[in-house]
């Protein structure tokens, strides 16, 4: 029977558990389109600030953003974009439609 | 700034948290080569085989795995073969090398 080592078990599941939270997911989503300030997250997500900043504090220990200071405003911006193909990959496997907007085909008519 | 919907957030982190345990990862990759016993499984991993079962229902919940009654016997095997692929995505995502079982290439000698 195959076995999954140990440490590459608890890599693994520490790096999906970082993903496991709707909050963490919508973070990383809004980083699509670049660098954003800490500031415009919190808004964006619409959690309250000492929240938002402990989801961005773990996404940066476990590598999913890099952040640099501007000034007095943190910047954060996608570290790993494999988490896209996660995602999509999951969509594709629950049946939600992909999360890259590609242009819909209409619907072959018969 | 891009948007991920609530309930599109929900199911993916739902799928994520599911991976985001090192039991459950070892027992769907106990599955890589088919089906399998639930006793089978319970000692291959070395847990309790109560625990094993909780783990085993909630991979089972969650699709990831089937299941079959042949007499007293409840078989287990992979019912999304996505797991792997993620699996293989975050590997190569934080350095590990792949775990799919391919010939390992001799070191080019210079």
């Amino acid at each position: 029977m195959s076995s999954l080592p140990t440490e590459t078990a608890a890599r693994l599941a520490d790096r999906f558990r970082t993903l496991g939270d709707p909050m963490r997911l919508r973070l990383l989503y809004a980083l699509t389109g670049g660098e954003r300030r800490a500031g415009e997250l919190v808004e964006h997500s619409g959690g309250q600030q000492a929240n938002v900043s402990k989801h961005l504090q773990l996404l940066h220990q476990q590598g999913l953003v890099a952040r640099r200071k501007v000034g007095t405003a943190i910047l954060y911006r996608i570290a790993d974009p494999v988490v896209f193909q996660l995602c999509d990959l999951v969509c594709g496997s629950l049946g939600l439609p992909s999360l890259h907007s590609r242009p819909r085909r209409p619907a072959a008519r018969r």
